[in-house]
Parts: structure tokens; sequence; C-alpha cells
């Protein structure tokens, strides 16, 4: 099947499940679970949980056992994209072509259905699935590790630290803490999504090993490229204004590296991430389309 | 042992794991876990974890293998009132006798602080123990749904929704609305705490239902109790400004139903809390005395 397939397949089963799973708008407290909703379906590629799909089916593993667990995923995508655009954060006021949360919602219900999803996330993970239960506590653990303060966290602390003074100029001294950032604000849960799948999949240790190298590094991969998108694409492909993180003056690829650098930086992540999957022969074809996918996206 | 000497020493039993647990002041990045400790350690009663640990031992259960479980509702409460103080929502400059979290680390750190303690929580759940991983399966989906946008979140909603219109006078057609804050905002973790423990101990059916029914009482007698300490306390005394929660117009049980009778309620829930207990006989005095301890606190 062509990726395209694959990717609007998956993407469908993903939004299906979660759907299903999340309370209703109506449900009480209304607000809070309108606010949930209004950010979890506002058009995402929901690329982390298709990664944890893809990566269990590398490993020979059946999706239906991996599917809550990766949805899991993207309510905690969700819930720190609306933490990240809060007016004490980054201040967006538009993320994926709308309002964000706090605008729509208020700053007070946007912290909380931030909280809330990622609550449901933990929830979704302990449900009992045809999985062993220690294979879950596992999973669990790979998940709250990505999520937590060495993590996720961890990278969205040092991107605050490093960002809004405008009279910084960045440097290749600065490459270090950029690493940082891009590895935990991203990297962490692109890593945790094809290790989930992997480890749900019943991967070998060696299949874990290399399906962790291509996490990782299409996780620095996809950073990189939305840094560089950031500067080139329009407002309209974004979803969010043209030019954002320099005008916050971020610690990004580009201002550290140049712009070119970055692009081949990417492309090099890319091809070294394919290369971690050539011990599954034929198997991998999606994960490596996925890469390739990465690096020519344009939003 | 006399209940003080009990609570003293669990108090120190939970503080020292969470000691340990916990990322320490330096680890990177620094701020972070400087921000999740400075909330974590402000001089807490630990009742939550507490009152987990003498559910575990009323059925029987070792405390070895529920401590970490119970230090989990430890962090989810913390985060809990980091995230209530902040001025999007109750705006508290103190807490526990110091400055809340956002006023000595700044907004942004001070959400950041709340998701990594309640990530942290989660982590800290998936930790196997010497409980089987299906019934620590079943411990996480305790705690996530009592923590959740039907649980804890939901009760927040609610008192952010119906307070700060300085011209709303409470009465007892608000008497529902007042409930579900009390019961979701703080009942439920009282309620998952006992649970919790109880699950841990392994307790018979009929155990779980009589322990379930007091979690459910002392958790909302407490919160009449906090309403009612918040009128009669001094500053010093709650280590925050004396009658607040009037001040922010909050709907409070002595707001809908007078201070005499907030008073005879919050008695009453706590001998019905000690009659669900009847059928352990000898072996939940410890719950039983806290429930007394409960309604006689200045603090």
């Amino acid at each position: 099947m062509p990726l395209a397939g694959y990717l609007a397949d998956k993407k469908k089963l993903i939004e299906q499940y979660l759907d299903g799973y999340l309370p209703k708008n109506q449900e009480f407290p209304a607000e809070i679970h309108q606010a949930m909703r209004y950010s979890l379906f506002a058009s995402g590629k929901r690329l982390r949980p298709i990664l944890a799909l893809a990566a269990c089916e590398a490993v020979g593993g059946e999706i239906k056992s991996v599917l809550p667990l990766a949805c899991s995923l993207e309510l905690i995508h969700t819930y720190s994209l609306i933490h990240d655009d809060l007016p004490a954060m980054d201040n967006d006021d538009f993320r994926r072509g709308q309002p964000s949360n706090h605008k729509k919602f208020g700053e007070a219900i946007a912290i909380l259905a931030g909280d809330a999803l990622l609550t449901q996330a933990f929830a979704l993970l302990s449900i009992p699935t045809d999985l062993s239960a220690a294979l879950q506590l596992q999973i669990i653990q790979e998940a709250a590790a990505a999520a937590g303060s060495m993590g996720l966290i961890g990278g969205q602390v040092l991107d605050i630290q490093t960002s809004g003074n405008i009279n910084r100029v960045f440097g290749q001294m600065d490459a270090p803490l950029l690493e940082y950032i891009h590895t935990h604000k991203t990297g962490v849960l692109f890593r945790a999504a094809v290790r989930i799948g992997a480890i749900a999949g019943k991967a070998a240790p060696e299949q874990l090993s290399a399906i962790t190298g291509y996490g990782d590094k299409i996780g620095l991969a996809f950073q990189i490229t939305d840094d560089i998108l950031d500067l080139e694409c329009t407002t309209q492909e974004l979803g969010k204004p043209q030019g954002s993180d320099m005008a916050a003056h971020k610690l990004t690829y580009p201002a550290v590296w140049g712009i070119q650098a970055a692009r081949e930086q990417s492309q090099l992540l890319l091809e070294k991430a394919c290369r971690d999957l050539d011990i599954f022969a034929g198997k991998a074809v999606v994960l490596k389309d996925i890469a390739g996918y990465l690096l020519n996206r344009r939003e």
C-alpha cells in the first residue's frame, strides 16, 4: 500500500478510537470535555500513534493490542501543545489553523484541559489489553519517563529559559542546549512511540534497540524540519503565524547552524534512521517511508 | 500507639520515600526539580498517603507493598494545589505559609512543575512492586479516574465556574453544585486513597465496599471542615489569608447552609464513616481515630 493510504487508514483508526474513548462533549462538566475535544480533534497528523502502530507491525505484533496504548501518545502530545501555547509559556493565539485552547475557552479551562488529557492518557494506558499486565506496566513507564521532567517537560523548561531575549544572538556555543531542547521537547515522544509499539509487539532486544535508534533520529529530524518550515511556509500552511519562532527569539536549528546546514542535517539523520532499520529486511518498509515523508512534508 | 505517633511515623516514612524517589534539586533542568520539591516538601500533613497505608493495614496488607503507590497520591495532590493557586485559577499568593509556586518560580515553571508532578505520580504507580501487575494496573486506573475530568479536575472546573461573582448570594438551590464540588475536588482523592490501600492489601469485596463508604464520608467531612477553618482560623494557622474563600465568593458549605449546620453535618458524616468500619471489629482503630482527628483539626 502506498504510504498516503497507510497514513490515512491509520489516522482514521486512531481518531475513531479516541472519539469512542474520550468523554463526549455534553458529559458533565461539559466545558472541560469540549475543551479537551476541541484541541484533540483539530486536524492533527497523529504521527506518534501511527509510529507506534507501524513499529508494532514491523516486529510482527498485532495492531489490535497496541491501538489504545498508541492513542495515549496523542493525548500526551495534545496536552503539551495546549500548555505550551498558554500566555505564560509561548503565548500563541493560533494552533492548527484555529484559535488556541486558551483563546477559545480561557486560561483556567485550558490549563485544566491539558491536565485532564495527560491524566486520561494514563487512564487509557492502564486499561487491560490482551498484552500481559507486566508488559503494560513497562509501557506505562516508557510513556511517563518520556512525558516527565527529564523528557518532554525538561525540553519545554529549556525552550522557555532560552527564548524571549531579543538581544541575544545564538551561535555554535548554544548547540548543546539546542540539542537538549530538540531531543527532549520532540524526540522523547517519537522515541517512546516506536519503543511502545515495539515492546507491545514483543520485539527482540536487538529489534528494540534498532527501532530506538530510528525513533531518536526521526524525532530530531522532525524538529529540525519544523524549525525550517516555520521560516519557509506560509501562515496558512502552518496553521499559525509564519516566523513565530524567530519573532519569539527561539533557539532553533536554523538560528544556530543556518538554514542550509539544517536541511542537510535533517536529510542525514533520516538516512541514518533508515539504515538502523536494515536488520528488519523488508518488514520495516512503512517506517522507512514515514522517514521520507517527514523530510518532505510541508506542514 | 496513640494516633499522633502513628501520623508522625507514617509522615516520616512517606517523606523519606518521596525524597529518595524524586529527582534531586540539582538534577538537570534544576529549576523544574527545585519547583517540584518546593511545593512537595512544604509541610503537608500527607493525609492521603497515610490513609492508603492505614486502609492497607486494616485489611491485613503490608505497608511495604503499598508505600510507593500511596506516595503517588501526594504527588497528585501537590500538582493540583500548584495549578489551583495559579493566577488564572484561584490566584492565591500563599500556600502552607510560604509563597505559592508561581510567586516563587513564575507561572511557566509552576504550570510545568504541576505537570511534572502529575506525570511522576504515574511513573511511580507503574514501577513494579511485589503486588501482581494486574492488581497494579487496577490501582493505576483508580488513581487516573480520581484525578481526571470526572474527578479532581471536574471539581475544580465547577469551583471556578461558580466563584468570583460578588453579586451572587448562595442558597439551598446551590446545594447540588456544592456537593458536586466537594465530592470531586476533595472527596475523590480520599476515596482513591483508601481504595488503593485496600486493593493493594487484597481486600475482600465487602471490605472494599465498607472502606469506600468511609473514604467518601471523611472526604466530604474534610472539605466541610476546611470551609469552616477558612472562616475561623487565623492566617497564621491556615498558612494562607483567613477568609479567602469568602473574599473570592466561593461556593462553600457554610455559605449555603450556615456555619452551625456545617459543623453538625461534618460531625454526622464522621460518625457514619466510623460505622462503615464496624465490620473490621478492632482492625480499623487507626482509620476511626483519623476520622476523629479530621473533625478536630485546626489546620
